[in-house]
């Protein structure tokens, strides 16, 4: 077993975490990771109220240590959401992609309801922001995250992140992990456990589609792209300082670094698109999948990537300190 | 003592090696490595026959294992130089920078010298090269890497070249370590042991001058800015896949991003631009640094640096293989 602050704080088995990805992270792969006996977080951000009276509703009957992740700018937008999502009192509530003032307030009210707040931070200025606002544990995550992701990489910004959390809140790893390699890595950097999105994302549980797990299954690092078309054409605004890879596919050439002029042709466009994804077209549709990518290679049951991550990292961790030999 | 396939594959005590930094890595720091037990490596990239015959001379009389570091392509530009580092007969030739034909004649021409030959990959298009052409290691370097480097971060990279290397040829991790924790990290991910540049160029036996070293003591991550400027006014013909990592100063908030039209405007820019580096003007002069720079806080010894790094990542493996507990 490997025991951390993360563990402790949650009073989970495993310090792995399952990112809480819109249109992946559903109940089931929640329910999935949780008895599995890491930390399973339903993916509300893009959610509508009836995916939240679904899959929130499901992960809450599913008991144990559960949360919902939540993109905090999208909440903004939708007035409601976060009351129903806190009426279901999830004991762990992610926050992630917000400003200073939205970390603060979002953070406050989710500590308010009882929950542990953990908030996703991709630099050291917003990991001082959240660590301010009485965030219960952070997320560092790094640029080679599939989906959302700044500038800053993994390995570098852990240690930078845990140096500010000064040993007291726990730090997460997110981007980059894939396995035990991963874990032990995260561990070794001082920090208490691991999110994994990639991963979990090609599991059994995963509400991705067929043609999404597929082709991250047979897609590598090199075919990914950074790309702002997916957010453009959903007319969701995010902020331009996040990109998000996906796997290149048609619409990604079409598309990347045109995003005035998709924005501007949206009307004419999003329907198609639409359309594409809807019948579950790869050519067209967001294929999110981190650099970890070249590391998944098959869809496997959730419950086996807990088991196996943490199993793995720590035979490497015994392996390590043995081969560790006095000075000759 | 950490044993590594590195350590035994060259002889060395620490699998910790300073990065062959041109203007960075003369005689000096490479003694100074090579005599605290790690490989220090003289960064004779741009370096003219005089450099060769000074630093490279001085680091063969300092013995020990020693090496040299080779930009490939810019070898191939000047007639006899290859010839005259081979004349030196160094330990460890390091190699980097060059397309597939450049690994393989360069690999082949140092291996026949009788070094052994280290190949930098930054992808596993490249780690895949560079074992066919009989590198005797690889270096992994991620994009957090300061100076020259491509687009892929180095924690998911390193796994994926080391189950390309299959625990055969040893793996070393470059890009984002500056300390004992990454060092720790690099081991978890499979990887042999940690090649530092930032961490070693801000070091008291570092050629850098007062101003670069300065100024990477000062700067944060945030402060820094991926840029070909440099590249460019110097008129050195970078394949445009590898940028630079510098420190962000007055000459590449003028020129990042305008590389044709600096390319166009050299003859006029760069006799200035090389007089305000002669007199080491910060705000001119290029501060390459990696993401670590967050981590790299004051001017040591270069052995306190190999030295501090070996304890810190035996701590922490022996910490955390300490902490492991058996399932409840």
């Amino acid at each position: 077993m490997i025991s951390t602050k993360l563990t402790e704080l949650l009073g989970i088995d495993h310090p792995v975490v399952c990112a809480p990805m819109g249109s992946v992270s559903g109940a089931e792969l929640t329910t999935a990771v949780t008895r599995a006996g890491g930390l399973g977080l339903v993916g509300v951000s893009y959610g509508d109220a009836a995916f939240i009276d679904e899959h929130v509703a499901r992960a809450a009957r599913g008991g144990g240590v559960w949360g919902v992740g939540c993109v905090m700018f999208t909440f903004d937008e939708r007035p409601g959401l976060w009351d129903k999502v806190l009426g279901y009192a999830p004991p762990v509530i992610a926050l992630s992609f917000g400003d200073a003032e939205q970390v603060r307030r979002y953070t406050a009210s989710a500590a308010q309801s009882g929950a542990h707040v953990i908030v996703q931070v991709h630099d050291t200025e917003q990991a001082a922001v959240a660590l301010q606002a009485g965030a219960s544990a952070l997320v560092a995550q790094g640029s080679e995250a599939g989906g959302h992701h700044k500038d800053r990489a993994t390995l570098p910004l852990v240690p930078a992140v845990v140096d500010l959390a000064q040993g007291v809140v726990p730090v997460v790893v997110a981007g980059g992990v894939a396995d035990g390699r991963g874990l032990a890595a995260a561990l070794a950097l001082g920090a208490d456990g691991v999110m994994m999105g990639t991963r979990f994302a090609v599991t059994e549980e995963s509400m991705g589609t067929a043609g999404f797990k597929a082709s991250l299954v047979s897609a590598a690092t090199a075919d990914t792209v950074d790309t702002r078309a997916f957010d453009v054409v959903r007319g969701i605004p995010w902020d331009e300082v996040y990109r998000a890879r996906s796997v290149g596919n048609a619409f990604t050439r079409e598309w990347t670094g045109r995003d005035a002029e998709l924005a501007a042709l949206r009307a004419e466009v999003e329907p198609g698109w639409a359309a594409a994804v809807a019948r579950d077209d790869t050519a067209q549709r967001a294929l999110f999948a981190g650099e970890v990518i070249d590391l998944v290679q098959d869809v496997r049951p959730a419950a086996s990537v807990v088991r196996d991550t943490v199993t793995d990292a720590e035979t490497i961790l015994r392996k390590l300190a043995g081969s560790l030999t006095s000075p000759r």
